[in-house]
């Protein structure tokens, strides 16, 4: 049984930017069918075509929006070709992506996965959809009746356990070290990893090193000198390599991608 | 007679950017005067002073908003000079911007074309007019004044029939052959025209160019390779040039404005 | 006694920018507190960890949104420091931001400036703070909580008459001559000076200047010839200095603290 109960809050995750109508009409889509709908914006600045980024904002960012909130990724190089599109819950909020690898890091903790069945929503009066914009014309939608309580979660798909894998390898991880990768870099320039503080909380003398070069632990930005370089745990609770005050990407020439690793020092 | 019935909702498409706090204070305003209005902004970014772009796509992007929303164009070059503000209404929508050609595609299917008079707007209170935004000091507030329900279209002027027209030629259509230009380039790249689809629904073996070069007409960017060209009939129903899981303008160097010509090789 | 009536609205300004769940996830924990509450966006293009654009950016737009809305100030370089956040109020509006000079063109005229008091908000629930995220883990609860009228200001902390000072001087003012600086530049790349209108209405015969050149006053962009460059009063009430259709900043080459001086050539 679900543990979905509709908050009426709905939000949007895309690479569609900012030039044209594209967010816009499908905030317009949700206000026909649900005009009480919040809708908030997460970022659509996820670089085209790059569904793993999409997901790994939205697994690290829905824990602070309600209980009951419906989440949409919208990263679809594979739009109007034969890719389903799922419908996951997660803790009481709802998912809908294309199955492309998006919610890769979200679906393992599901307690159920669906493949959204438009010939179940014949009641629902969905337009035929255009071959290159399904979030606007299947899953804002679908996201609007569902946040307005009209839509069943169980009503939309039969439940699946086959689904597209991640992009990206999750971090390897041994007693004393711990690789992975960064994922993004924010507007400041911060280099943010997929390596979550879990994995090196036991560490008592943490060693960052990205690219070659060896970053020091700290606990905030304000502590260490305008200009010098850190690694940190950020507010998402993943490993981070920023400058004080500056901007670690364009003077580290890092980009997503590159290796990060953390080795325990201290480890016996 | 009006169809207008005010759902409440008030759409933004401006040059404004995201610079400063210029489309924030247009819904400060609104809030101030329909605290329960729902504003949704269709882009700010278009091109500085280049009206014919915002009228592009208010015109082809408010099918997706609910019947009697308010949709608003401020792309305002001659902002304090004589320059009208015009009020039409097209199947039950609202369409407020200045007189300067942005409309002027929507203009010949609307029901009334109205110039705004602030003379019979007294009752309710507008500010003192800046020089310099009037997005923000009339068209803003009389937005609000009609989503809300409290003024009706008939009392914001009298009706014209003279108009600036558009910037742009609408496409040259013959038997056999459909010609336009490049109005709008997406954050992908795609090369976006102003060929309706319905131009060229006849051809049976259409030949798309653009500058010269050829591009096979497809039904989506996920049934070709990855690199290569197509052209296709986008989701807003008009004739794009798109590079798959690529960025056409970059590559291929074209621009707003570039002549596109569709042959029809079947044709007898 | 605070003359804060809460009208629901809360506006957000930082240096975030729309990379990343940054500013979607103040607007989730807002939700989470006070779904009722109207979020609405002043910008997030602030240049990073500089306080004083956001703070002359709000002290010029917080006219424009209803009486009780509660604005937010997120520029917070020294964020996981001993710095304080501020609550301060003018004119039945409120203010949020860290005490680290973004609100101090405001504080002068504040009927109170409080300290946020974290330990008084115990029955609140506010979360453990992240060392680096302030404005999602205290400032958007606080303001949730205040937009709702759950919170009283007066509850908020104790009075201070101690906070930091702005970052940049106050324009020189005599009796024929202002100087200021360039504080910021729009999306048209106009130039925003902080000489308020005020300080040269008296001035018979301005002539404004900015690194050597001078510019001619006029009353609004579109009574000159494009291409030709202007001084005005703009519509938020300071000295501009613009191109007509054009981008001063790029062709001047002229950026934030650039002196711009203005005198009064028919002094006697």
């Amino acid at each position: 049984m679900s543990l979905f109960r509709p908050a009426g809050v709905i939000t949007i995750t895309t690479d569609l930017g900012h030039k044209g109508p594209f967010v816009g009409v499908m905030k317009g889509v949700i206000a026909t069918r649900y005009p009480g709908a919040t809708v908030i914006d997460v970022t659509h600045d996820i670089p085209a075509h790059w569904p793993p980024e999409a997901g790994f904002w939205i697994s690290r960012a829905y824990p602070y929006f309600p209980g009951g909130s419906v989440h949409l990724g919208i990263v679809d190089p594979g739009v109007g070709t034969e890719r389903d599109i799922l419908v996951a819950e997660v803790g009481g909020h709802l998912f809908i992506a294309p199955d492309n690898g998006l919610l890769a890091t979200l679906l393992p903790r599901a307690t159920s996965i669906r493949k959204l069945d438009l010939e179940r929503l014949a009641g629902f009066n969905l337009p035929v959809p255009s071959s290159t914009f399904h979030g606007r014309d299947i899953i804002a939608p679908v996201a609007a009746e569902l946040a307005a309580g009209k839509l069943r979660v169980e009503d939309t798909g039969s439940k699946t356990s086959d689904w597209t894998p991640g992009w990206l390898d999750e971090p390897e991880v041994s007693h004393n070290r711990v690789s992975g990768v960064i994922v993004t870099i924010d507007a400041f320039g911060n280099l943010i990893s997929n390596i979550d503080a879990t994995l090196i909380d036991g560490f008592r003398s943490p060693e960052v090193k990205l690219s070659g070069r060896r970053f020091p632990m700290q606990a905030t930005y304000g502590r260490a000198e305008p200009g010098s370089y850190l690694a940190l745990i950020n507010s998402f609770g993943v490993l981070e390599i920023a400058r004080v005050e500056g901007n670690a990407a364009e003077h580290l020439g890092s980009d997503r991608g590159a290796p990060v690793v953390v080795t325990d020092l201290g480890a016996g």
